[in-house]
């Protein structure tokens, strides 16, 4: 079970720590355990049983020793301030890593683990740039943090052959420095979370409305870095839509990018920028779209015979345009694997076929026209309606479901996610594809599992899709994950997939990068990181092949 | 007048011609020559009056000798085919330039004109990486050719301590080479114009969309490395927005960028390609979302009492969303002179106030769903319906500005165009600003000019500004247009706006790009070009300060 974040080893932490626990998703308070029912239905179905051995405590964690120096210490403390460093054990170890499954499987290990050697917790861009420029000097490598919440290795304290790491937490960048309604942009602070930001706006009649599984805790630094993409990206577009303009430091200097609403002079460098993952400079404010908080929310379950026949339905509509604010699948496992789980959805109308929710959000007749529009062409494409209820469950329960991976863990089972987006024409080819993929990766080792896939981001040309794979953990539990990850990433790169649609690339995306945009695509990331950050302490290892 | 693009110098052209006459905007069958009345309007306003001194026929131009020697000449030729190499001044001549107003007043020059010293029209990928090898190695830079269009410089010769210029055209680049129906995808080459992209598309029921005043005689290829916008941009987006992967050979070897409708692996490279301006590789193929021909159009014009009211009208519609595919809005003096020029635009319904142009493109009924909605908000807006005819006016001569231009400057008027685009919040003060500096500027030389204004991309968070300038031509017209246009850009700047908003940046907003994307965006546009063009010989001089 995931313990009290607040709690921490013996010595207690000199700063503010994460808004996540260091060993699970998220707020231990929402942590959902299982019922017996369903954990008899895991050990039945796939062979799930508890694993042996306890994780350890925070306290019992068994931390590498910092490499930094006392020196390098006072160094910093006279850039930042005293009380903005910390080398402590309960500082390092909540910023050791991220939220994948391996990440977490790593949290709960006895053997040594790997940390940043301190954290910074500069105020000013001044700062970051003097810490930047101290640690270029000094070789210690930079790893920006905000939320916490990678699933692809984008915080490991990787070394690289520098001296030592440093957590830089972006969380003082946190106000919203500009709201101009007129034009409806806002300014917001790199370390703002998604729950920060939207209660500012909230408070002046606007709404970013990006809403990934993150949300609550993932910050808009991180959104921009990763290349976020939220649950209404349907309606709002990507966080790389959003994004207006944005500042950077970097140890070469200050980039301030994007002029006016849009421009043809030259490269849009912002598009550098974002998706950058902290390997090209220090995100620290992002000016965003924004939208007046929505009147009208009209929420319309649907049901359809199969994935196919909902997937044509979803592109009619996106193709269509002008439709729902939230548009998603889920195909016949994952369909059927949530009523299981939470026995409620949709009641007895959904017990075969697939489930797919939309939302509808605006000012009250453009809201209702859109629907009316888009329930005609669903109707068409041989959607049944369900009504509200099992679109509002999904709506209540949007950010849950990393709990659930906590709990399944915390049972035996081995459950991660990973995702991909490709053209409509490709898609039921690279869905079949990577399930058999990973199926088959996992039954090389003896592993039966159940791999279920929904969309939840369309576009006009092609879709992202979504698989969590779920399965008994035997043997290494991170070397089983990393074979069926291994065979789906391949699968995906030879089936007209890109490597991710909305997690990043970070460490573990990384071996695909030379596909993804070639050799000379990596030449030029690499061209563009050696004039922006000469000695290279920006996140190395991460992101750029 | 503009002179038959057949006819030539003396000995005539060996290779196809580009779409554009040598010395004037497009088709001199489609030439607009002024009215009596319109002169007489012209003289007593501005004091237009004919300049002395005929323009040179294209037999009659001084061309700048050629600087590449037989042995160049061969070995292009040994790459590209002797049919597909031409040193012969007909050749050289229509691929001098642009067709700025600058650039068309240089090709009235008895003077000696510039050129490129030869043409090459390869016809594969293979063949361009030739070529472009070959000139690495003896120092001759390399300008991409698409339909000749550009009005900002983009086509100079310059040579920058090269040895000579090559025009490379890339016309032969002209396949549909794949249509993805159900995706709504099309890989177009780059040489096609807008109309021949178009047709091969409504062969199969689809179209682009993609509508700029150019649309005529640019290129794909063109659209893509200029971040081209077109008049459907509030239905179908930006080229840019259009753009799913394009192919680019660059001396280091090609890129082929784009994976899936959307990805999160890393910086999206394609947004660096596009909008490079022949600096950074030869685009050779552009991946774009295309959709069905739509089965609806409906028009309609609005009459709004002033500017401010109009634009605010503008800004409710496009943040609103899903309104119309075409929206603009003339100012006062932009529907006043129309008005006088055509005499018909609107009848007697407009005679004061601005004119705006509403067009809406789908499917049945979600057009008439956009326009019902759009409507109510233009009406609340201020706005007075004018009914369909002013708006079919208005496409009607969508492409024929330019063709005024040209008769303009036969009768000694001064007249160009340049455009920005910023915040809804910062419009009024820029367009006021930017009106400014152009009279000023052009006052201090002593010439009374009328500058007129439209909005004709809109965006939730800003709009674009064309302007139109009118004068006398006085003295040195070239120096008293950069008098102007430099004053300009510097208003620009210091009011929110971006150096252009979609005729790229080229020779002539060079000099602004340092304020654009700063000193440090500069060193990484330069580190970039290093790495795919280390010989630095595409397109030099232009866009990368």
């Amino acid at each position: 079970m995931p313990s009290d974040p607040h709690a921490g080893p013996s010595k207690p932490a000199a700063l503010p720590l994460p808004p996540m626990s260091w060993n699970a998703w998220g707020d231990p308070a929402l942590a959902k355990p299982l019922s017996e029912d369903i954990k008899a239905l895991l050990e039945q179905l796939l062979g799930v049983t508890p694993q042996e051995g306890a994780a350890p405590t925070a306290d019992e964690v068994l931390l590498r020793p910092s490499a930094l120096t006392a020196q390098d210490l006072a160094a910093l403390a006279a850039i930042v301030g005293p009380d903005a460093v910390s080398a402590e054990d309960a500082d390092r170890l909540p910023r050791a890593g991220g939220k994948s499954t391996p990440d977490l499987l790593r949290r709960r290990s006895r053997e040594e683990q790997d940390a940043p050697d301190a954290v910074v917790l500069p105020g000013t861009e001044e700062e970051i740039a003097a810490v930047l420029a101290y640690c270029s000097e000094r070789r210690i490598a930079v790893v920006p943090f905000g939320g916490g919440t990678s699933v692809v290795g984008g915080l490991d304290p990787v070394r690289a052959g520098f001296d030592a790491v440093l957590s830089l937490d972006l969380r003082r960048f946190d106000a919203l420095s500009d709201l101009d309604e007129v034009s409806g942009e806002a300014t917001l602070g790199a370390g703002l979370t998604g729950p920060q930001a939207e209660q500012l706006l909230a408070a002046r009649g606007f709404e970013l409305g990006h809403y990934p599984q993150s949300f609550r805790f993932a910050t808009i630094g991180g959104f921009a870095a990763t290349r976020s993409s939220g649950q209404d990206s349907a309606g709002h577009g990507r966080f790389d839509d959003m994004v207006r303009g944005l500042r950077v430091v970097t140890p070469a200097g200050v980039l301030d990018l994007g002029r006016g609403p849009a421009s043809a002079a030259g490269p849009d460098l912002r598009q550098l920028f974002v998706g950058s993952e902290g390997t090209l400079g220090v995100i620290t404010s992002v000016r965003l779209r924004v939208h007046p908080v929505p009147a009208v929310k009209i929420h319309e379950a649907w049901s359809f015979p199969d994935f196919a026949t909902g997937a044509a339905a979803l592109r009619a509509v996106e193709q269509q345009g002008a439709g729902p604010t939230v548009l998603r699948l889920s195909d016949e496992t994952e369909t059927g694997v949530n009523l299981a789980m939470t026995a409620k959805i949709g009641g007895s109308q959904i017990t075969s076929g697939c489930l797919a929710v939309t939302v509808y959000e605006g000012t009250g007749e453009q809201t209702a026209a859109r629907h009316r529009l888009t329930r005609q062409t669903l109707l068409d494409a041989g959607g049944t309606p369900l009504g509200e209820e099992p679109a509002r469950a999904w709506e209540h329960g949007r950010f849950d479901a990393p709990y659930l991976r906590d709990a399944l863990l915390d049972c035996g089972a081995l459950c991660e996610t990973l995702e991909t987006a490709a053209n409509w024409s490709d898609l039921a080819r690279l869905k079949d594809a990577v399930t058999a993929a990973l199926q088959g990766a996992l039954q090389a080792g003896g592993t039966t599992s159940l791999v279920m896939c929904h969309i939840s981001h369309v576009y006009p040309t092609g879709a992202s899709l979504y698989f969590t794979v779920l399965g008994a953990q035997q043997g290494d539990p991170i070397a089983q994950w990393q074979a069926a990850k291994s065979a789906a990433g391949d699968a995906i790169m030879a089936n007209g997939g890109t490597i991710t649609h909305h997690h990043a690339v970070g460490t573990d995306h990384r071996p695909w990068m030379p596909q993804e945009i070639g050799e000379l695509g990596a030449a030029v990331l690499r061209a563009v990181k050696a004039t922006v950050d000469p000695a290279g302490i920006l996140n190395p290892g991460k992101l750029i092949p």
